[in-house]
């Protein structure tokens, strides 16, 4: 139940690229299906140039992964894949090992709502290299957009502050459940509600809805859409009143909004769709107040986000509720997290581990190497400081040093004698779930306690203030010297 | 088969907005729910600031229309929603309604794979305006992200010619079918072929893929990669080069390359990922040549879309093969199309129509009345002309004026002797299916020929030109006789 796996049916393990399992192929036929490997999935770099991401999207990965497994119909389809020679792509014992096959891996994730950061391991997979690489489409699909969403509600959190923020963004979002998906990360981010009545049946988030234009146009006049409205449903009343001239609505809505007080039932407010809306709402506000509907909320819509509700504000704005749709579930100035999912380590046959790393020209897209977990350090009133550190070589020390990925100069020391929060918890072990999803409330509480320990400058929109994260130092040097070694390679096999 | 509908669970019916809910409240309990109205689906704006849109997003429609009905848990949730005064929302007899409504309604539509153009109704819907109201979002939602992604997908083809895209973007689009719609629309659009498993499965589509750079890294070296990729799938070699040195990785393919010839097989390419592309691509061009590899491919990926693909080109890049991901399949300039559904007219007591109108300060935002079909005119070369013109009143004449809705001064003469087509079509007729959706590639076809009809112009990026589509002058008249209409009215309301 609240489940989004609901509105699937069970078989979405094709949800994944082509090469996934031509790899598989390779693996299995090679031999090398079950060696171990440790992906890690993280970004490079926060959204909308913010200071902060929220992670979302675990709920689903669970959800994805509970019953994975290839229907008779994926393995037919599979079986019609044809090579560059017209020779079919897998042969029939491969996909027969794919029918037999299970999710046995491990997964240790940091929980939806918690704050995150460029390079931080969000997701941790260890088991069948065969098994990990299936599944790296789907996680990243599942994380990098709901993660994005909450975060850009969160932003919009920011600027709104109280006053609640209604989501409103179906019918421009990506899909289906470009929309269903965006109203639960955006209800974690912070939103009050969502207009997604499919979203609020499965996840039990709050819906809200009252009419549209087309409801006014459906009668002769605007007086005779908004009584007819008060009389069939007195008890959800926000007045759309800019369908011929706001002001003049307005001044309809009140008379209707007296009518209904006369009758024991308040009108909630009145909606705002278009026009200049810090002037529409100062005068309705005006208005309102003058026929004693104090209370009554002005709700506003219109291709909103945190910077034009912030300019709102500044210009005086009188709205207090907000309507907010595409910008929101697009993240329509950036309307993708660039999560990645890299190899860190892979058994050797020896029983230890092999450490990788992708190399690059840039700095920021070479991976970091390990079976990484991450620490928060903090003290009553903030955090401090994270460090990304190796599980099996390189452990936290007492006065360990953490330095920048990108930037090997900044450096901080952490005592470890402060009080301190591994952030990635035991998800999956060998296959089998270990972690309950917490209600959708507490997560989105996880969010709005996360962000109040967070210093003010990391929140900010423009140039924020970077939260320090790093490599614990010996993690950092391993890296380093695995990069050397790489490049050393390199020369040693152009002298050759 | 073959339909995203298997995709889903059988009940999407709640996949709406709630104000379409508490309006088709408001319908039932005032009496109008079967009140005949017409809708139209419609945009303002091409995207991309581009001179042309595609339609897609139909044949979702349609399957969601096909057995859309309320199922019990969808009404048990609507019984459990609550106003402001804590009372139920609806009340049971409605949701009895509910449970008993049948899809009735007349829809017309554009054929997917159209070139359209702003203001052209796509979609018209007529029948109980309770039903139009609440299909409202899921029509919007469908029609909006494919037809988008079909447009972005159709630019990209325009710069890459006969060149093959690959679809790679499923890891970074918006939710699962964010994803698989994505593919789909832009396999219509012109891809070639989607990384995208389930994709493939569901729509018939050609699926691509080799290895990623964890191949690469979980070998100890680059050689035994390669080596052991070419061994177990010899007929699909596209090795990844990128991993640690690129023109190095070549080189190593090159020698895999040639013990591939020497087996019989074929390699079918390289792929490069990072790096400059344009000097990474030559260079490799004239190894792989040398080596006598002048037929394998060059394939290229790393944040593509039709502006770095034209700059690539200018360069003289070297890539034939064009793997585009994130940026094609979350519109990443433009991520969400602007589509509309807005009420044209609604029957009256007398059994005639009565024509509506949305009105707005700004004139873009002013919707035509009327029920509406777009005639298009052309010759043998090339499309000619748009007219939108009423079914009812207002029939093309010989001799017609169309006049530019944004613009009263632009205006063009058609004689009716030229070739014309109407491009709505029957869909549905009283809630029974009366259209066969064609195959896939035939759509994709259609999209390519569409697209040689119309001047080069309007394909152009910057600056395109404005394909003529106006309003038969009757209707033109009429609507602003209506807005005139409108605005006095307004007048005399505030000289009560």
């Amino acid at each position: 139940m609240n489940s989004s796996k609901s509105l699937y049916h069970n078989s979405l393990t094709l949800l994944t690229d082509l090469y996934q399992l031509t790899m598989a192929y390779g693996y299995w036929k090679s031999g090398m299906a079950g060696k171990e490997a440790v992906f890690n999935m993280f970004f490079r770099r926060n959204p909308f140039q913010g200071g902060y991401t929220i992670a979302c999207g675990l709920a689903q990965v669970i959800e994805y992964l509970q019953d994975l497994r290839f229907a008779e119909d994926d393995l037919a389809y599979l079986a019609t894949l044809r090579g560059n020679d017209g020779q079919l792509l897998f042969e029939p014992a491969f996909l027969e090992y794919l029918q037999e096959l299970r999710f046995t891996c491990d997964i240790d994730a940091i929980p939806e709502g918690t704050v995150v950061f460029p390079q931080e391991p969000m997701l941790r997979i260890k088991g069948p290299i065969l098994q990990c690489q299936l599944l790296e489409t789907p996680i990243l699909n599942m994380i990098n957009f709901q993660s994005l969403i909450a975060t850009k509600a969160a932003r919009i959190g920011q600027v709104v502050k109280d006053e609640p923020i209604l989501e409103f963004g179906l019918r421009r979002a990506q899909g289906i459940d470009g929309g269903v998906t965006a109203s639960r990360a955006a209800y974690i981010g912070g939103c009050a509600a969502t207009s997604n009545v499919l979203a609020g049946k499965l996840y039990g988030i709050p819906v809200k809805g009252t009419h549209a234009h087309s409801w006014i146009m459906s009668f002769d006049t605007e007086e005779d859409a908004f009584e007819t409205y008060a009389e069939v449903m007195p008890n959800n009343c926000v007045f759309l009143v800019d369908t011929y001239d706001t002001l003049e609505g307005v001044k309809k809505a009140i008379e209707v909004g007296k009518k209904l007080r006369a009758k024991g039932y308040k009108m909630a407010g009145i909606r705002l769709d278009s026009g200049d809306l810090a002037y529409l709402s100062i005068e309705s506000r005006k208005l309102l107040d003058a026929a004693g509907f104090t209370d009554a909320s002005i709700l506003a819509s219109n291709d909103l986000d945190e910077h034009i509700i912030f300019s709102l504000k500044n210009q005086g704005a009188t709205i207090n509720v907000w309507g907010v749709g595409t910008k929101l579930v697009t993240a329509y100035d950036q309307p993708a997290l660039g999560g990645v999912y890299k190899l860190a380590a892979i058994r050797n046959t020896s029983g230890g581990w092999d450490y990788k790393l992708k190399l690059s020209e840039q700095a920021i897209k070479i991976s970091t190497p390990g079976i990484q977990q991450v620490r928060r350090y903090f003290n009553d009133k903030e955090f401090l400081a994270d460090m990304i550190y190796d599980t099996e070589s390189f452990l936290p020390q007492q006065n360990s040093t953490i330095v920048d990925p990108m930037d090997y100069t900044k450096r901080r020391k952490l005592t470890n004698t402060e009080t301190f929060e591994d952030l990635l918890i035991p998800v999956f072990r060998q296959g089998q779930q270990v972690y309950t999803v917490p209600p959708i409330e507490d997560t989105r509480l996880r969010v709005k306690h996360q962000l109040g320990m967070f210093h003010e400058g990391i929140k900010r929109f423009s140039n924020p203030h970077i939260y320090p994260v790093g490599l614990e130092k010996g993690l950092y040097d391993f890296k380093t010297d695995l990069i050397l070694q790489l490049r050393n390679l390199k020369s040693e096999t152009e002298e050759v």
